[in-house]
């Protein structure tokens, strides 16, 4: 199909302002200081540790920033191929005038030298905004998070409850619940009237969504507030929980969350599928995988039980990307969020992006998020999905249907922009 | 590749009549009579609840038609995204002389006044036939539909098994079977009686298959008399079965069916993958879902115990097509049957047909069925499977292998129309 | 995209000399003799059955080679759109000056005599090698094989291990085992011993590799010598095991395969997910399938215990390949290997082949296999791949990034042959 048509739709998405939905950004440092800051994203670290990288050389207490570039950098050939090496490459060239195809043992140091002079610019936060054309980003705040000292209207809180509903049986959890919310865990009730606090907290400086990453056999259900109690006292009274108490206080916790969306009006973002600490000697955050055989069909009760929640719903394996289609298409409250972690890479992103266009309706649709831990990442991710976007408007609606380039457009302004505002009541 | 040649192809394709092995035509009603008719299909109504149009609206009783069609208008911009929405446009143009893109609430009126008067005139099933290049159109009949009062050489006959099989233990299931069949179900033998006289009145009146559409988790295995008898004894002595007398007697009556498929020559198409009624409050025919999580090899045992019986399977879930495509190339008995549902869809339909053009024997793929309530809806509906196969027959024949245009449209010819002859015993 | 550009690069890839890293070859007769050896291979035999040809026309025993293909042929026009066809028109051509597009009961015979007597030239075998553009082949040799008559450089040995693994049960197997190793099997340590010599034996003779196939269910997990001496005890004593047991036995002997390939740095293929006979009644070698329902996550005990051995792993579904590609990009020890059989048809190629690119370090990619039982597929498979391969390159490298054709053709060679040597430690 014709380049020229996809690069005048690449441009037009180009001019959409954007509203990131899902960081890991640090607000009180959102930006980069060093080529380390970039490079030490688990995306290059796991990357050269696969290619051979030790993790001791990665990993070494008080590592210089320049010393774990110097030791980063020559495995980059390996990975030249991967489309996480691309990010750097664009990154390094939009952002530090850099001018040569690779990152190599011969032109690192300049490059770094350059970044971190940028990088010093007392506006660098804002020229990494400004070129990147992100207005608001989202961010993942722990439960505990005080909220304050930065601008809750550029970066939006969302509160993510994974250490709530997995990690609760952890006494240091316990100590920062109560610590948050002035509520000492004794039974369920103490429980609901804890959460209350923390959605009062978050809501009231600005947050738009709750969010937890889940594992692949999770199945939330409704628990008993006395299958709750029995729970909860075996475990204020010091007991190792069982494994079946244990998943009813997940669930019991998870459930009231939801409860509490419906309570507060706010969205909750379920992101399906991973299982934590597989590849046990793996580089920071690089130890995380999954197991394919999970299935939307797990969240059937949640679904009917909440109709007044939307969800938005990331897969993290590709092939869940027909259900999370066909659940959309017929939930009213599920909605299609993204393209996550090992499914965001072009091959993939294509084919989920045309299934949804395709299939489901496309006020439903949130079409991508950073995902990022530092600022600089939101333009070569975005840049990727919407070359992609604007290749699946050309083929399958401007061509595949005839439809006027602006409209082709349109869509993909709604795909990319206009539901993000109206799903989590931003913009 | 070049669009002129998907042309050609598409064009040869047009000519060819066609016989359309899946429908749920009513014989005795199966054109539409206003637009409400069309706009009714599940797709639009599913659709526009998942957008926000309350159930209520939809489902009020007694709706008057037109209103139907006007409450839904309005929901259509929010999915004019969607491959069932451009089967609407393409209906509409076709048989109304729409010259709009869009169906909108400006325009809608006129297009369902214009809709009525063309359906009221009187031979307006034969134009839309007509149009449409359906030859014959297979039926999904109740097991206890008489099979009286219409044309069972245009609307072929075909006896879909799903209450025997899985509401057997419901009453008035088993008062239908006695009315239809003059057999009191009492034991085992009765239940093979009676499902014999079913196959002699389905076949002494043309039907060309038996069907069912099955949940994931279904695993057919033959069971013995005295098992079957047990639960029969149960079911008809009042008693509630436990959940593995009512699998084995699903299992009983499925292989007994299996049996008078090879005794009575019929293929037996399965449907597999999905999981009813998951979303409770869905509209009419809008609950249905699935779980991905499920494998022919469930099936190992049945399609070696019939290496007579012709099986055309469809499945649910693209991420099943592979196994299909396995499953019928090594299983003489086992074809692909068709893009059902859910994989229903440009994307996913291009990869599917793509693999089993390229590892199925030609003579074991069923191309397309329409799975159609209302006969307007074969003509997009085929048209949306033969661009895409036209696509596939030049990319991976024409350009691909070097295939002359002439041999690829054979091969078309056979897919869409030759093996629904052979494989069916019609045409 | 254009077509120029994929042939050049194609035409680059075939300047590169091949090691073919897993075949079934026979050293002793590695070459076919006649059309039936080619004809004979399982595509075609199980293609042509499960279009209709009975499996005792194929099979009769004593039957001519001649007569065995005059009864294959009138049946390859029903499968001449699968892409195993595709490769017999492309051997036919190449190697036997067919001039025809198609192998019909008109032309076979002449075919035939012209193959056979190419075949009978003193060098065929070289000649194919030569043309195949082929240096090395790896072979899959039953753990008792003497390794002997034959040039290992040229058909690299490599240690097929399911005998050891699944069947030790059977006493065949155990007496074998005897006969090679000189241990008898009495106990765990017994097992270790004559495991041990066979590793001894196979690297004295060149091997460069340990390989098995393994079913959907596999779980590896270490064993206790108690519990391993508990099932060899009941084993020798003549009982038959119970699941359990045997279950134990086979993940001591995988376990201790694993612990010998650290020891003798052998690479330990791992080719998941194949059920054996599932189709009871099919031809030779054509009656294993599959259920797609595994995960790599079976294998997160033996990828952390061993980080020492590198697996290099073939997944049989498609819908596995993602994991592939994650626990590839994550696992230091994993690398992607090739497209085995279910998923070598073209379709399924160009997406695992694009994913992997895409997010795999370059250096642990694995292209191709052929598989082979006969020298002769190696020419069309391999020209297969490196068609699929030029695609992806111009697509998603030089189109999609920039690169320059030499660059990319410089990752395709790496991929095609640089990674076989310096993964198996050959060429």
């Amino acid at each position: 199909m014709s380049q020229e048509l996809i690069q005048r739709l690449t441009a037009e998405l180009e001019t959409i302002p954007l509203i990131d939905p899902h960081s890991h950004i640090n607000p009180h440092s959102a930006a980069s200081t060093t080529l380390a800051d970039i490079m030490g994203y688990h995306y290059y670290t796991e990357l050269a540790h696969s290619a051979g990288l030790p993790k001791a050389h990665i990993e070494e207490p008080n590592l210089d920033p320049k010393e774990k570039v110097a030791r980063l950098v020559p495995k980059l050939a390996e990975l030249d191929n991967t489309a996480q090496y691309s990010w750097l490459v664009e990154m390094c060239q939009s952002f530090f005038d850099f001018q040569d195809e690779n990152v190599t043992v011969d032109n690192w140091e300049s490059l770094y030298d350059t970044a971190a002079a940028k990088m010093a610019e007392p506006d660098w936060e804002d020229q990494v905004l400004k070129k990147s054309g992100l207005e608001q980003v989202f961010l993942t705040n722990d439960f505990d998070d005080p909220l304050e000292g930065f601008d809750t209207h550029r970066y939006v809180p969302c509160l993510r409850t994974d250490d709530l509903v997995f990690h609760l049986t952890k006494p240091q959890t316990r100590e920062r619940f109560q610590k948050a919310t002035g509520v000492e865990i004794s039974d369920a009730a103490s429980v609901v009237d804890g959460i209350g606090k923390l959605f009062e907290h978050f809501t009231k400086n600005g947050a738009r969504a709750c969010a937890i990453s889940l594992p692949p056999d999770f199945s939330p259900r409704q628990v008993s507030d006395t299958d709750a109690n029995g729970a909860i006292a075996a475990l204020v009274s010091g007991d190792e929980l069982p494994a079946d108490q244990s998943e009813s206080l997940s669930c019991f916790v998870f459930w009231t969350l939801a409860e509490k969306c419906a309570e507060f009006k706010l969205p909750f973002d379920l992101m399906i599928g991973v299982n934590r600490g597989v590849y046990a000697d793996g580089v920071f955050q690089g130890q995380d995988l999954y197991d394919k055989r999970t299935s939307l069909i797990n969240y059937r009760a949640l679904f009917n039980a909440f109709p007044q929640v939307t969800f938005p719903v990331s897969v993290l394996a590709h092939t869940s990307n027909q259900e999370l289609v066909s659940y959309s298409w017929i939930f009213p409250n599920v909605v299609t969020n993204g393209h996550w972690w090992y499914s965001n890479i072009p091959v993939y992103i294509e084919h989920d992006c045309r299934s949804r266009l395709q299939a489901v309706p496309k006020t439903k649709q949130i079409g991508y998020y950073s995902d990022m831990y530092k600022l600089e990442f939101g333009l070569p991710k975005f840049a990727m999905y919407r070359r992609i976007l604007a290749s699946a408007l050309a083929g399958d609606f401007v061509i595949g249907r005839g439809w006027s380039e602006s409209r082709a457009a349109e869509l993909g302004q709604l795909v990319l922009r206009g539901n993000v505002e109206s799903i989590f009541n931003v913009g």
